[in-house]
């Protein structure tokens, strides 16, 4: 099975945001062969920090692929009988049209100029590159945290075209408690001095990014990993002293640093503000009428017992408006002390939960 | 029943950390009046920007009470019959020696040269301050948060003079996610510029200390409870422009802004680094050795249902410690969304918990 990097660029498109773009383009990873007008396709929507890249080489200069256990031949994403796509989000850094491309207004970076896009308006721009594809109807789309905001909205927005819709640690709404704790991470990139409104060379923000990503990376994991992996241990020195570290702070400290190398502050703030956006029922007429579009199709919930960012209650709720409305929904979960990340981490669990849905459906 | 404040200053000091202060002063309130060598005296401990006024008048230029239900005459704590106290604790800005202290030894503030003090070394200052008002046994100590941490240092530390504890909403050690929630607060406020290095005039490092604000009061409520409250109303304009706002950001946004007419915020970096010091096994052979140290006295530990910052479970932990080491150890649970703050908003059932404790033992 072999990786196709590629892209797909749309020219004078309408987001249902009513934003405008001239030019939009969106970079994928294809994993397998298309068959007929797509009907064997999978397309999996990343999460906020994540890339196009499911599986392959990790190399230089390219974001590491994330989801190798599950995407392949003989894998629950079978690349022998599906072929799997994946886009770079819109926002994102990865090579799609994002606050870091040009402006073909003026000829310069948009930064904050760039329209704040929500995950429909992210799902329509994917949908219409899979159409200039010349895939119609694919089998199923799948994705996990903001990517299964962005899979619920492309099932909910195409349901004629989507028989199949997996939202793994994700809810159809966002809940107040995920827009606090996003936007305590916008906050600590805007307060620092370095972000400048956004017009910043090189890293910018770094202090302020990093302090984001850190308190992002409280909330992936949980209590009870963190307890087994680092109770009170230090890294160095005595806690009683500012030099000292316990080995909870180094964790952290090596994400906020590591992130750095990675991504963009103002897609962050975009990427982060289009997660708050995500309510399947706005402009539907609520939760229950957008679930009503998808009647007659199969959705597939996956929460993970232990996730503080988007609590299993969620994926279950969402499930019950589902279910209510005529979509064939069903829940199930992930029982794991990792947290939102287990969708990352537990890949025999999310295998088990996967695979049968997607062959007996 | 009068509110007393008033001070009490030691000199020549060795703290169990091994600090020394050639003078150091504790504020206090007092309420009711002392029997005897204080065999009526309730020492209350408070929380991180808590301050050592339980109850009376608001007044302008004072920190306001926090406990108002909870202490006066006929109440829980019932000034007719009980003495309540409670101290500024060190590190606090509210007048009891901190880093915005004067350093004696040349004469200039503290700032950041201020040692690292853990709730063992403010449990034994508010002893020997209570010892220099010529109060020995104490008929109870009561704390929440950082204060039920303080409470149960004092506990273990003065078993012979502390015949009753209540923990309320803290663990009797720091597990790794809130150090972790702390560590990210210390490092907003230490990457704003205007930090530098703790040597600030006036507010200094206001945005930092906003942030550190606004993540810590995601902490002490619950998703249930901004849920309920906010959902996902906008306070102002529409969530996909930036002035728009959600309800919920504009709750952060005010706590952010309304802490920095009240605290400081080098206290804020040594008041948290404090709580990641609570562990009362600690020098002293592990949790258990700790625990037995306070065997034959009473201890309640009370969790909040909902509290995500200190959750119930680590109440119960410490209780269960307790219990097995020979402490008459009970535990009781607040019902409630509120989440860690319930204790400053759940009277009723607090009532219900510490009446019997105060009363039956």
């Amino acid at each position: 099975m072999k990786e196709e990097i590629s892209s797909v660029t749309l020219y004078n498109i309408d987001l249902p945001s009513g934003v405008h773009f001239n030019k939009l383009t969106q970079v994928y990873a294809k994993y397998g062969e298309v068959e007929g007008c797509g009907e064997n396709v999978i397309l999996v929507c990343h999460a906020l920090t994540g890339s196009h890249r499911l599986t392959g080489q990790k190399r230089q200069g390219e974001p590491d692929p994330w989801w190798i256990p599950m995407v392949g031949d003989g894998k629950a994403i079978d690349t022998r009988k599906f072929c799997a796509i994946c886009f770079n989000n819109l926002c994102s850094p990865y090579g799609s049209t994002s606050p870091i491309s040009i402006n073909p207004s003026d000829g310069t970076m948009w930064r904050m100029k760039f329209p704040i896009l929500s995950p429909r308006d992210v799902a329509f721009a994917q949908h219409c590159a899979l159409n200039a594809l010349g895939i119609k109807k694919i089998y199923a789309v799948v994705g996990g945290s903001l990517g299964g905001m962005i899979a619920s909205e492309y099932a909910i927005s195409f349901p004629q075209a989507t028989p199949r819709c997996v939202m793994i640690a994700a809810p159809d709404r966002l809940y107040p408690q995920a827009i606090a704790f996003n936007t305590v991470q916008r906050h600590t990139i805007m307060a620092d001095a370095e972000w400048n409104d956004g017009n910043y060379d090189g890293i910018g923000p770094a202090k302020g990014l990093a302090a984001a990503r850190m308190l992002a990376m409280i909330t992936y994991r949980s209590e009870q990993s963190f307890s087994k992996r680092y109770m009170r241990d230090m890294a160095r020195g005595k806690a009683d002293d500012w030099q000292g570290q316990f080995k909870i702070e180094s964790y952290l400290d090596h994400h906020g640093q590591e992130i750095l190398s990675r991504f963009d502050a103002n897609c962050y703030l975009y990427l982060t503000r289009m997660m708050d956006l995500q309510d399947v029922g706005e402009g539907r007429g609520g939760i229950d009428n957008a679930w009503k579009q998808y009647s007659g199709n199969n959705f597939l919930g996956i929460g993970v017992s232990s996730d503080i960012l988007f609590p299993n209650w969620q994926i279950e709720e969402a499930v019950r408006s589902a279910d209510k409305n005529g979509v064939f929904a069903s829940y199930e979960e992930i029982e794991s002390d990792n947290g939102h990340d287990s969708f990352l981490i537990d890949f025999d669990q999310l295998d088990d939960c996967l695979r049968p849905f997607i062959r007996n459906h």
